[in-house]
């Protein structure tokens, strides 16, 4: 039997780990990566390490890269997660941050001889970052098959986006069938050092929405 | 008059340095970018560093990124660097690298609300990278406009890959019009601690024909 592998992009969030059964359930040896890029918390690489050891991750790998140097987001930069949900491109978007994480997945993706690179990106709850839609997606795939050595070589690489097209409910519920469990997984934009959501922002409200949406208990810890 | 930005990828080499004179003698403020890297000499971003001073680059940015941890390159990992030319892609490719640099200059070109990425990637002198080819950037261009913001409110970026079809002598002849001082540039894959080069190394060699080629005396400072 061919050994399958895939890197697979994860955050420590309800997403990614779900993306992460997802790409096991279809027989992929999964080498999990997260990114110490300038965020503000490092609950959320914890909770990466975390699901990468309990769901049997053959690799997991931690690239720094400071992207605070370059500026521009809440999320990097010196400026104040919103509560309130504005309309258009909200002001947590890093810039190219989707790009340059999906660039490095690849040159892992390379060394490892994998064809598949699964990334948790959903067009549905989050349709203000231009790097979360299928065009975008494709695009990447294209460059990323006349960038690298394998794709010279014949090889054809995959990005898997399995969530592109679900709701929030939809992930929980596919998460849930497949024993995500998502009290390991953090979501918020703004997590205590324990780890707890704020339950305010953007990323916290989606979340608790999906749960309800999809009748089925948050196991989520709160400040509030 | 409208201001015209522009991020150059400047590693410090004789081919980047190039692209920053033809990018200044094309009218735009260049805003330079280099990357530590886990490269095996610092002596590159020490060129770099003084090309920018001396060129007057608006802004020199360094941004560390651990390439390393995937390994897979004579440049970053512990393998030894061939002093003689093979065929096919050589082993001092690194996995993605153009892809990485790249997407970092996306994120600091919106960020500076740039709509121009210069680099000097050449298919010339070394076809080798598969990085380095016309429809390798032409693909990026494509994928970068649907990555941004920036992007989806209609403004277009392009990536000038200004030196891809010259080769090495007519890149030092345009350069040393522009007056380039090709003394401070290092190409050297593993230059001494005083950034003295080899001699030997494939990038050594193609500098030494271009200068021959070319007509023009090597101000370069070698150990041997």
């Amino acid at each position: 039997m061919v050994e399958k592998r895939a890197v697979v992009l994860l955050s420590g969030g309800l997403d990614s780990a779900t993306v992460l059964a997802i790409a096991q359930s279809q027989g992929f040896d999964c080498y999990t990566l997260s990114f110490d890029y300038g965020q503000r918390h490092s609950a959320e690489l914890q909770a990466a390490q975390r699901l990468a050891d309990n769901m049997g991750a053959v690799e997991h790998k931690v690239v720094a890269i400071d992207l605070r140097s370059i500026g521009g987001s809440a999320l990097t930069a010196d400026i104040d997660v919103p509560e309130q949900h504005a309309e258009g491109i909200p002001v947590t978007y890093v810039p190219a941050r989707n790009t340059v994480f999906l660039s490095i997945a690849l040159g892992w993706a390379e060394v490892l001889a994998a064809d598949a690179i699964f990334v948790g990106v959903n067009a549905v709850d989050y349709s203000g970052y231009p790097d979360c839609r299928p065009d975008y997606i494709k695009a990447f795939e294209t460059m990323a098959n006349l960038a690298t050595k394998r794709g010279v070589e014949g090889h054809h690489l995959h990005i898997h986006a399995p969530l592109m097209r679900l709701s929030k409910a939809e992930i929980i519920q596919q998460g849930t069938q497949l024993c995500v469990d998502y009290s390991q997984t953090i979501s918020c934009y703004q997590a205590d050092t324990l780890g707890r959501a704020c339950g305010r922002c953007d990323s916290c409200r989606f979340r608790q929405q999906g749960f309800k949406d999809a009748g089925i208990i948050d196991p989520t810890a709160y400040k509030i």
